[in-house]
């Protein structure tokens, strides 16, 4: 503790030094990846053919990713993206797969997931040309747009029924872009082996987002094809060497949503006004949900699934918000902004079409700026109108969350804010609730009428004039960046690698060592059981190699979308099943730090050898090491 | 990663819904504790002969603290706090203890440190009154000052005398208190035990102020007098009863230096001016020796000793100033001082004492801050002047040192600051150094003088209105709140608990189960071998308990100083063995936050597991357990 100590060994402080913050960044297209900086990092760039065979074994379900790893259609996925599936065919009692997990000892006993449904992304088409061409002479802005998007239709309607394949539009670069991506669906998917929900969310939502991490979050599901196991082109096989610390690593699959290009002002304009606030009513939900759970256990568990999506949400909002108070790396989003906008400026054609954009947009945010709070309360208290309009009699959890809402907006906004005197007329909340099942005052009406026009207008400026940054970004820099996530198919690269936190380095893998260390620090009861071993992993601890590597993390740039994501190497091979990302990561929805950014992962290793040793399961083992 | 999990379980936000920022606050001293609070919390109070025991079977040594752990003289301590009495008795080869730790196998061969002493506090004495009475009637401030400073050494000559005991006056509450501390000197310790410097500091400067962490920062002692072990009438006994999250703890310690009473104003200057500039000096002196060590091994191991210092500055300073820019945790500073402002201002008498005194040593900081950087510069300048004079040729490092030293003050101050323009008078760096074997330049030495002076007349202020607050904030308060840390004996009282960080809860235990686990995840090479075993460690593995509590955490207030205080139960029965603070203990200096403030120790389960099955020592378990 204090400055005592002489030292014998010197720890070194090249990696802090020298770690720049956008090292590794970039969630790309698999049509246009950043070769020279790969091949200079890492002295390597992937061949077509290496390209084509991470994205042929990818696959992509519903808000996030998974891929084939065996000849016979066997999936891997997280098991918090498997989750609904699993609870669907679970039932009560032993049946309650997500309770005890899930082996199906053979393919007979693998279960089917009504209405499950994964794709393979097999073509990309850039048809950028062929819509613009639909434009022609003497068409005005209302008209160019039409007959874009009339191309667009027919040239998807046209594909799929050539092709047979599912067809969906992209567009890319905020416009600058417009593709086909064509899928291959698959319907018929079935359960093979899931472990159980308190080892694959060890530390449950507390955990949510940290590290050092000890989450088996992976599930094994099969995709069939005319009652037989489908037998893919491609798939991912397990790597016959384990990653280390400082290997190249890949992740393929689906990041969800950034917003990376939005204008420092836009990004300010979150910082100062939308996030607060929602900020503000997320923490009076959890307390009101707090407080709910406190009357007793019936309580406790009507609220609990809404609990945990209003912590995440808490958790990534304060996350967000954290990031966008980071003076340092908003002063980078700063600097990049003045960048391009000298060489806007710098071209006439540019600065025609966007040399005031910034300005402009600058200006609107001032109206929605000031009406921001209003907005929220608007839609806060549209929320209450509904629930009450619904008819029926309210459950006392469902009044009493319409009275905590209504409560919130007067204390958001003020007992003397027009809009609150508006609406509550001067009554009580309970009065108020009643009375909404009438007509709402028509002055409150005017009033919203009027602020969402003046919302609305200045909103279609900021629209416009984000397409048109867009238009001149990409016109600047073209495909030497990548576009803001938008679900579709995406290569990230990077490298197992610490970054410092909490005042030391964090270790860059786990072991099962980790999950018993933690296990037996909090014991079985502490915190409501959330670090507590399904009694499979207690029973089975002295047979576990304990030091096989668990989770580990990289340098990848992935959001929201990618869990389920293989993680490979330069071989393209398996080693690893990204699953979350760091709490650092989590202001990656406005830019990436690179010194900080972590994607978190399960290791193969752990995998296999719990798949042996805790669920004998050899059979499937033996089916991922392609035996 | 997403917002997919539907709750299964709930995880309790009681904790951080609940927790006050000033649970557990306090280094008390013995003759006054806040028997109220402890029994209110804790269902729990200490009677006077729990009070006298672990007070009397605590030690303090220089810079640190230490206990009897047994009826023939152990002592027991921090390995960094014995680090430089092992260092003193090793050599090299195989008796080069840091490296390859010892034990004793037997009473002789215990190996007596030269110079080494410890004290235990027999006895305080209040002796205020005494010291007041000094002032006659008609004496001035300055008489009455050196009266009262002749009386007290009058006492302290007397009771040395009378008691034969080491006697020391302490001033507590900034003045409001003199008392006579009377201990009993051991100069005859010898060295006992010690594991290896890699195990004890674990993960090394990194893992320094950090959790979870795996150090088994212990080392043991024995205390001789005439040639035989001394047999303390108190000593610490092994609690039979291990300890558990949630339990009462308290330490027994010496807590250096604490600034909790300083004005805000005070604190914002050390924010806004000290800190800052202090921070940039260390972090250029830390790039300057990664540099350096960059030419070679030599160089490596020439600044190694002095790169382990600046980084545990760097991390103390960067943490002090995090905690000073914590606007939550300052408004509650903030509050504090209104409240004590109303009290003072609504009595007559401290009014006129006091009423004006934050305002006065607001006004002098002006001139203080304005001096900051200068004065800062000139010490900085006045160390190469040192140096330079001391004669004798300068080492290729000590001259790279100088220059990079006038080369931080020219870019802190700027090259057109008058300052620098005098030192270094148009000359480049190399001539300026040459220059110094001579007169300093004129001028430089009148702007010193005349800046020294300016600065001096301010501090003054500052001091004597910092004297009468104390006064007035005594006579407030007195006695119900506790004074600032002054190396001198203090009890805290706590319990074991979590706190929030890096995303999630915080483990309270970690178990040699996370030390292998680190240890697996690292490996023995990667970043100088911060997390490597000793090889004893490594061959000793599976004879261990890997479920072992190792580390635990509790909300004790402590700080620099503590290290090696003993953990007692409520029985003032041995649990633990303090030896560092969090990360988020570093604003403990300025105030306590029990929300994150935590006290890391040493379970006393790790040190008996380790001493039978690492070190071979059944005898030293023995002796500890009081067989």
């Amino acid at each position: 503790m204090p400055s005592l100590r002489t030292a014998l060994r010197l720890t070194s402080l090249a990696l802090l030094l020298s770690l720049p913050m956008r090292a590794d960044e970039g969630m790309w297209t698999f049509d246009n990846l950043p070769m020279k900086a790969m091949k200079s990092t890492y002295g390597f760039e992937p061949t077509q053919a290496w390209l084509d065979h991470v994205r042929l074994s990818a696959l992509r379900m519903s808000g996030g990713s998974a891929s084939f790893v065996s000849a016979d259609g066997l999936v891997l996925t997280n098991h918090h993206m498997g989750h609904d599936w699993i609870q669907k065919v679970s039932s009560q009692g032993e049946h309650d797969y997500l309770k005890h997990g899930f082996v199906a000892a053979n393919r007979g006993k693998e279960i089917k997931i009504p209405g499950g449904v994964m794709f393979t992304l097999m073509e990309m088409e850039n048809v950028t040309a062929q819509v613009e061409a639909a434009v022609k002479a003497g068409m005005n802005e209302t008209q160019a747009a039409q007959a874009k998007q009339d191309a667009l239709k027919r040239l998807v309607e046209e594909q799929t029924q050539r092709t047979g394949l599912v067809c969906e539009p992209v567009s890319l670069y905020r416009g600058g872009q417009t593709w086909i991506y064509r899928y291959k669906k698959h319907e018929d998917i079935r359960l093979v082996m899931a472990p159980e929900y308190d080892i694959a969310a060890f530390g449950k939502d507390w955990d949510n987002f940290s590290w050092p991490r000890h989450d088996l979050d992976f599930s094994l599901f099969r995709i069939y094809e005319n009652g037989k196991p489908y037998r893919p082109k491609h798939f991912l096989k397990l790597a016959p060497k384990p990653v280390a610390y400082g290997d190249m690593t890949f992740t393929v699959g689906h990041p969800g949503l950034t917003s990376r290009l939005l204008t420092l002002a836009q990004m300010q304009a979150e910082r100062d006004f939308s996030k607060p606030i929602t900020l503000r009513y997320l923490d009076r939900q959890r307390k009101f949900l707090h407080q709910w759970a406190l009357q007793g256990e019936a309580q406790t568990l009507e609220v609990s699934a809404q609990r945990m999506g209003i912590e995440n949400s808490f958790k990534v909002q304060t996350g967000d918000l954290a990031g966008l108070k980071d003076a340092e790396a908003m002063a980078k989003v700063a600097q990049a902004e003045s960048e391009l906008r000298a060489k806007v400026n710098a071209d006439p054609t540019l600065k025609a079409l966007a040399g005031e954009s910034w300005t402009r947009i600058e200006e609107a945010l001032k109206t929605v700026n000031a009406r921001t709070a209003e907005m929220i309360a608007v839609s806060r208290l549209g929320r209450v109108v509904t629930t009450v309009k619904r008819g029926g009699e309210l459950s006392p959890f469902q009044r009493a969350t319409q009275l905590s809402s209504l409560r919130a907006v007067r204390e958001e906004l003020g007992g003397t804010h027009p809009l609150v005197q508006d609406f509550f007329q001067g009554r009580s909340d309970e009065a108020t609730l009643e009375a909404l099942k009438g007509d709402l005052p028509e002055t409150y009406q005017k009033r919203i009428q009027a602020l969402s026009q003046e919302y609305r207008e200045a909103q279609s400026v900021i629209s416009e004039h984000g397409v048109r940054i867009a238009k001149a970004r990409f016109a600047v820099y073209g495909t030497s960046t990548y576009p803001d996530a938008t679900g579709t198919l995406r290569l990230s690269y990077g490298k197992v690698e610490t970054y410092p936190a909490n005042g030391t380095l964090m270790q860059p893998f786990t072991t099962f060592a980790g999950l018993y260390d933690r296990a037996a620090a909090w014991g079985p009861k502490i915190e409501e059981a959330s670090w507590a071993l399904p009694p499979r992993w207690v029973k089975r601890r002295d047979k576990l190699n304990l030091y096989t590597p668990y989770n580990f993390i990289t340098t990848n740039d992935i959001t929201g979308g990618n869990s389920g994501s293989p993680i490979v190497d330069r071989n393209g091979e398996l080693i690893g099943l990204a699953f979350d990302g760091n709490i650092e990561s989590l202001p990656g929805r406005y830019y990436f730090d690179g010194r900080v950014n972590r994607t978190l992962a399960v290791d193969l290793r752990a995998i296999v050898e719990c798949l042996g040793k805790v669920y004998d399961a050899p059979h499937l083992v033996k089916e991922l090491k392609g035996k």
